[in-house]
C-alpha cells in the first residue's frame, strides 16, 4: 500500500481532519484521535508499540492549531500547547474510520471464520513414534504432504469436505524438530495455505516452538493420555462411548485448540466422531427456536473434582450456546458428563431445559451432521474446541491397553498471534 | 447436615417428586432430573465424580414408576423401564431447586465477593532474598505473620481499610518450601480466614504448590521482571509514571489475578497506586451514566506486539467495563499503553468515547479512591486483576538498576478450585 493525499483539511466546528487522497476516497480523523496516537517519543514508546501518551495529559477537546501537507505523504500537526505530530499516508489510511476500511483492517487482524477445519494424517503415511511427546507431534507435520486430508466444515448441511492440502517438500529430515519447523514457517506455499479463508483451526504448524513444551497447562498436565485406566478420574479413560462434547466446560474460559494424536488403535471400536456444533446450532434454531433460546439463555453448572497433576475443584457456570450482542454463536459449552447435579435453575425450568437438550443432541446425531472416522497410530488431528464437539464410540476393555490418544490444547489468542506473525512472513517473501 | 425426610410422594401429572423435611421445608425435584443424575455404577462413574448416563439414553418425559422412602434417609425409585435409582437424603437436600437453597449453595460454590483485597508484607519483617522465583515468594508468605496487613477493599468511598491477618505460627524452618506450604494449609485459623467473605482475592498461600512453577504462561514468561530496560517491550519496563491499569487486556481472557514481588526499590519515586475499578464504576454510573453507557458497550482493539518468550502478535476486543446481562460490573479491560492505534468504531462516536474515559481516569484519581504506597524488598502484594487497577509513580533513571519488582499471575479457576479444597480441610478438620 502506498497512499498519496490529495489534500487536508482541519474541520474546525467538528475537530476533524478530512483528508482527500489519489484514489478518490476520504477520511476523516477526529482531533482528539490524532492527539491521543502522536506517534513522537514523547508520545510513544516504538520498541514496545504501546502509547505513552497518558489520558491525564490528554484534552478530549483538543483541535488542529496548524496543519501542514508534506510532499502528499506525510500530515504534520501542531497542537494548541505546540505540540507537533507528524503521520504518514499509509498509517493514516490504514486507520480510516469508514465503514469499509474497518471491516478490511478488523478481517486482516482477526482473519475470517468463514469456516472451521480439522486436519487427518494418512496413517500409513506418518511417521509413527510409540510415545511421542506433542511437541514433537508437532515437529512432525511435513507429514502432511505425504497423504494428508483436510476436512473443512462449511455451513452446509453436508459440512464435512475432502481437501488436499498443497504438495509442499518435506523439509530436511537431519534438521533439529525445531529447525524443522522454522524451515517450514518459511514455505511460502504452506504459510499462504495456512492463512486462507479456512483455516483458523488449522493449527499443527502454527504453534512457535518455544511454546509447544508450554500448551495450555492446567490440573491435566500439559498432555494428556486417553486411554483406559484404573480408578479413571474422567469418564475419557474408560472404554465407554463418549457422546458429543466439547473439552473442559469446568473451566470459565474453555481450550480454544485441541490436539489428539493416536499413538495406539484398538481392532474393533474406538472410531472417531465429530460435528459442526455451529452448523446444529444453526438448525436448531430454524427448526426448534425455543430450545434454541433455552440453551443460549440457561445457565448450567459444570464441575470437575479429583486429582491428576495436582489435587482439583473446578466449577463453573455456562450458558451450553453461547451468543454475542447479536445473536452469533460464538462458543458451544457442553460436555454431558461434566455437566453438575447441581443445577441452579427453577424447578419448573428443568423439564423444558432436558427437552431442549435433547432436541440439540438429537441433531448432532443427525447421519448428515457427524462425521466418523478412525485414527491410526501416527494421525493427529486438531480442531477448534470452541466449535466442533467430538466422540468416540465404545470398544472393548482388555488386560493391555489397547487404544491410547495423546491430547494437548492451545489458546486461540496465542494461535492467533502465531497466525498474524506467519501471514506477516509471507507478505514479506521470506 | 443430616436431613431426615417425613414424607416422600410423586406428583404423577406434573413429574415431580416432592419431599417433606424434618425441618418443616418442603422440596419438588423433577422426574427428568432424578433420572439424569442416577448416582448408580451404570449412569455414573465415582471415581471421576462425573456423569455416564448419555443424553441419547435419557428419556426427558420419564416418570416415576415406584418411590419408596427408606428409614427417612433414602429414596429409591423404580423407573418405567425397571432401572433403579437411590438418593441419599442429604444429596436431595443440598441440591433443591427453591430459590434460597440454591443461592445457599452457589454461594458455597462461588464464595461470596464482597470485597477484594489485596496484602501487603512488612518490609522490614519479611525474608529477603534478592532474586527469588516467584514460587518461593508463596512459600515465603508466613512471613506474614510478622507484621503483614491486609486491604480489603469495600464499596464505600473510603474503600480502603487496613487489617491485620490473625496471628498464626510460622511452620517449621528446617521444612521445605513445599513441606510448608502445605502445612500452613493446615493451619485452620487461617484457612478460616482465607475462606472469609472478603478473601477472593488473598491467594498468595493458596495456589497449589505444584503449579507454582507452572503460573499462567503466556509470552512475558511463567514471572516477569518489572525493571528499566533498553529497548523496552513494555511501557512497565522503563521509568516512566504507569497511569491506573489493568494487566494484559490485549488478551482475550485477561489473567485474573497479578502477583507483585518487591525485590529492590528506589530512593525516590517508584510508589505504587491502586484504586478498586468497581467501585469507580459504581460513582461513574451514578455521576455520567452517559459515560458508563458507552465504556460498557464500546469495543476497544488491545495490540501487543514484539519478543520475549518467543515473537508474539496479540489483539483483542474488549468492553473497557465489562457488564454481565443484568448490567452487574464483572471486569475491568484497560491498559492505556497496550490501547491500540486501531479503533474500530465510527467516526461520530470517537470523541464522545474519549470524553467517557477521560471521566473515568478522573475518577480514579480522586484522592479519595486511590491508595498510594511504596513497596520494599520482601513486599508481596496481590490482587484480582479484574477488578483492581494499578499504577505506579515515575523514577530516575539511572546507571544501575535501581527498582525491580518480579510479577505473575494465576487464573481465577485455578484459585477457587484451591480455595475449595482448603474449606474442605478446615471443614473436615485436618
Amino acid at each position: 500500500m502506498s497512499s498519496a493525499i490529495l489534500k487536508v483539511e482541519a474541520l474546525d466546528a467538528e475537530r476533524l481532519v478530512r483528508i482527500r487522497w489519489d484514489d478518490g476516497e476520504e477520511s476523516l480523523y477526529p482531533a482528539v484521535w490524532l492527539r491521543d496516537n502522536c506517534q513522537c517519543p514523547r508520545c510513544y514508546l516504538d520498541s514496545a508499540k504501546a502509547r505513552k501518551l497518558l489520558i491525564e495529559a490528554l484534552d478530549v477537546n483538543t483541535w488542529v492549531k496548524n496543519l501542514t501537507l508534506l510532499s502528499q505523504r506525510k500530515v504534520h500537526i501542531t497542537w494548541p500547547d505546540e505540540h507537533v505530530s507528524d503521520f504518514e499516508a499509509d498509517w493514516l489510511k490504514k486507520r480510516c474510520f469508514s465503514q469499509k476500511s474497518r471491516a478490511k483492517l478488523q478481517k486482516e487482524l482477526f482473519l475470517p471464520a468463514l469456516g472451521f477445519s480439522i486436519i487427518y494424517m494418512d496413517a500409513n503415511k506418518a511417521i509413527r513414534n510409540p510415545y511421542p511427546h506433542i511437541g514433537k507431534s508437532v515437529a512432525r507435520v511435513p507429514g502432511l504432504h505425504r497423504g494428508a486430508a483436510l476436512f473443512p466444515l462449511s455451513t452446509t448441511p453436508q459440512n464435512i469436505v475432502c481437501m488436499p492440502c498443497p504438495s509442499v517438500q518435506p523439509p530436511n529430515a537431519s534438521t533439529s524438530s525445531l529447525g524443522c519447523l522454522r524451515e517450514w514457517e518459511g514455505k511460502k506455499s504452506l504459510c499462504q495455505w495456512l492463512i486462507g479463508a479456512r483455516l483458523r483451526a488449522l493449527v499443527v504448524s502454527i504453534i512457535p516452538p518455544s511454546l509447544c513444551k508450554h500448551m495450555f497447562l492446567l490440573f491435566y498436565r500439559h498432555t494428556w493420555q486417553v486411554q483406559d485406566k484404573i480408578d479413571a478420574n474422567n469418564v475419557a479413560y474408560t472404554t465407554g462411548k463418549l457422546s458429543f462434547h466439547t473439552d473442559y466446560p469446568a473451566l470459565h474460559h474453555p481450550p480454544g485448540v485441541q490436539f489428539l494424536h493416536c499413538i495406539k488403535q484398538t481392532a474393533t471400536g474406538g472410531e472417531s466422531e465429530i460435528v459442526d456444533g455451529f452448523n446444529v446450532c444453526r438448525q436448531l434454531k430454524e427448526q426448534n427456536s425455543k430450545a434454541f433460546q433455552i440453551l443460549s439463555s440457561t445457565f448450567v453448572d459444570f464441575t470437575d473434582i479429583g486429582v491428576d497433576f495436582c489435587d482439583f475443584s473446578v466449577q463453573s457456570k455456562h450458558k451450553i450456546i453461547e451468543i454475542d450482542n447479536k445473536g452469533q454463536v460464538i462458543r458451544i459449552n457442553f460436555n454431558n458428563s461434566t455437566r453438575d447435579t447441581i443445577f441452579d435453575i427453577p424447578v419448573e425450568k428443568v423439564q423444558p431445559f432436558y427437552a431442549a437438550l435433547k432436541e440439540f443432541v438429537n441433531l448432532m446425531n443427525h447421519r448428515e451432521n457427524k462425521f466418523i472416522f478412525k485414527m491410526h497410530p501416527g494421525d493427529v488431528i486438531t480442531f477448534d474446541n470452541w466449535r466442533l464437539l467430538h466422540g468416540r464410540r465404545s470398544y472393548e476393555a482388555g488386560t493391555e491397553i489397547s487404544r491410547h490418544l495423546e491430547g494437548g490444547y492451545a489458546d486461540w489468542d496465542v494461535v492467533m498471534s502465531r497466525l498474524r506473525i506467519l501471514k506477516k512472513i509471507v507478505k514479506n517473501g521470506n
